[in-house]
């Protein structure tokens, strides 16, 4: 329960139809629900937290598989759903996967899909401690992953004064997509972004020892997570467009569509990147880079208030939070 | 980790092309998949174990909207999975479901879903933790569940000289099912067996408490599952099934296939029961009745060896597992 005192009414999530849908079934469940909304439900232990989060890919919603193959399907699930404990600051401890797949497919192609998702667990140290395979009329991997957070850290932490902070390139998945969608093959460092993001566990587990407040994974787009952010720790954001770290194949992307790369980025899901707001006195960006071998970039400011302000050459853009295309 | 020590070329599971799958992943993720094969994965703890399990139900597959209404289909899929923490002793500490829906569905539909998974969970005591949403082609519920077990009870412990038991009653969710599939509705004892499965919790707990030496639950049916719980302990069991335990719904329906009752309900799958085994001593299932509330009923023997007899007036009769219609 990462909420325990707050009420359905009052569920810390940013706008939008799916975010409307969640908190209508927190509603509904009442205090059966307890632990619904951040990235991880949590269970209190003697020595911290263990964190649950589960996560589901549907092919046709989250992947084609013209784009990509099964094993990046497998891998792919099962890095989204660790990266709910990066962003919980949790150290993992298992992985479970419930795999469909129609009935014509080949059994080699599931042996793929699980050995994406075995290879994505073992890069942070876990193993597949269970799964589950059924037919169905398309694929679909649900993967639930476990880890122990000493010192959980959730969306609701941060405080008006804090900076607002991300870990490595942003914009590279939806860069990807944007190219299928053109008929064109991503360039090489868009597709790895899309098809094979890396856990950022040891980012996680390093922001919560220095002092992270509150801190969301980037799955929903930077235009989506920050309002979630803000909802939860009932705090103002303001984000510095211009300061976005971008992954290479932003800016050609960004350029087709005629829109500024950062507000490309920014609009962008599936990064799985880490947003943290750390105290102002911070200044460990460069030990962060040198131990976890990504950048750590301040992008923003908390302030009092309630709302998000995405700021882009001293303008105020309007930005949309990501959808999935299926 | 339930079987460290064990390859996976010894994978301790009865035959058939779904185990065969399952035997060619945990091969394939070799140290990576070590927790494979049981009903839960285990993470050892300070004071016993952790056990979790995952379980996907599909529209089409498990369950099909004609037949049962949304809230049945979130309790079907929940206790399914809790099914699996009963037979290893666990006591529930929470739910996560993963919900795949038609971008066309109500969200009543959604709501209703999650309420009734929030039912199951709390029937036993566990909140959920956790969830996700996806639209996709047809229904799909993956649930985790997370339990506490002090003395986990896998597979793999029956000895030879033991007896076999086995809780409640076999049988009615296949009458169920054979009923929809001649077109007619299915009387009322056997829907609810089939649509409202009540989680063993308690029985598996009280079990694991009274020298439950292994325990597997009744999903892939009698026939399927006493194969896998032989495998697993390396043991040879006999089942008499003169001594089955009905449900009132069973002998209608196996007379009209022309079968006899017994045999029915040992290749009927998703009775949700609990199948066990004990020392020769026990002899406590008055006792177990009047705290679960159901029967335990004996219904075999472990001998040295490696089949499964299925006995019927004297005579060894060949039984298959139970498939999914879909």
């Amino acid at each position: 329960m990462t909420h325990p005192t707050r009420g359905a009414e009052s569920l810390a999530l940013g706008s939008g139809p799916e975010f409307d849908r969640i908190r209508k079934i927190i509603q509904e469940l009442g205090a059966r629900g307890a632990g619904l909304g951040d990235d991880c439900g949590l269970i209190p232990t003697a020595d911290g937290s263990l964190a649950l989060s589960t996560d589901v890919s549907v092919e046709g919603v989250h992947f084609r598989l013209d784009w990509i193959g099964f094993p990046d399907v497998g891998w792919r699930a099962t890095a989204a759903a660790l990266s709910d404990l990066a962003a919980e600051g949790a150290s993992p401890l298992g992985v479970l996967c419930a795999v469909t797949m129609p009935a014509h497919a080949a059994e080699s192609q599931l042996i793929d899909v699980m050995s994406g998702a075995g290879a994505a667990a073992a890069s942070v140290g876990a193993p597949v401690l269970g799964g589950d395979l059924s037919s169905g009329r398309g694929w679909s991997v649900a993967v639930t992953v476990i880890g122990r957070a000493p010192r959980p850290v959730t969306r609701a932490g941060s405080q008006p004064g804090d900076h607002l902070w991300v870990t490595g390139t942003l914009g590279g998945s939806r860069a990807a997509l944007e190219a299928w969608r053109r008929g064109e093959p991503p360039d090489p460092e868009s597709l790895k972004r899309y098809a094979h993001p890396e856990p950022r566990i040891t980012a996680g587990r390093w922001l919560a020892e220095h002092g992270a407040r509150a801190m969301i994974d980037l799955s929903d787009g930077l235009a989506g997570d920050a309002r979630h952010l803000a909802a939860a720790s009932a705090v103002a954001i303001d984000v510095e467009l211009n300061a976005l770290p971008l992954d290479a194949g932003v800016c050609r992307e960004a350029g087709r569509l005629g829109v500024p790369a950062a507000q490309f980025a920014a609009e962008g899901g599936e990064d799985f990147e880490l947003l943290t707001t750390l105290p102002s006195s911070f200044d460990g960006a460069a030990d962060f880079s040198r131990e976890c071998g990504i950048p750590l970039t301040r992008i923003g400011t908390v302030r009092a208030g309630s709302d998000v302000r995405f700021l882009h050459d001293g303008v105020t853009l309007i930005l949309q939070g990501f959808s999935h295309f299926g």
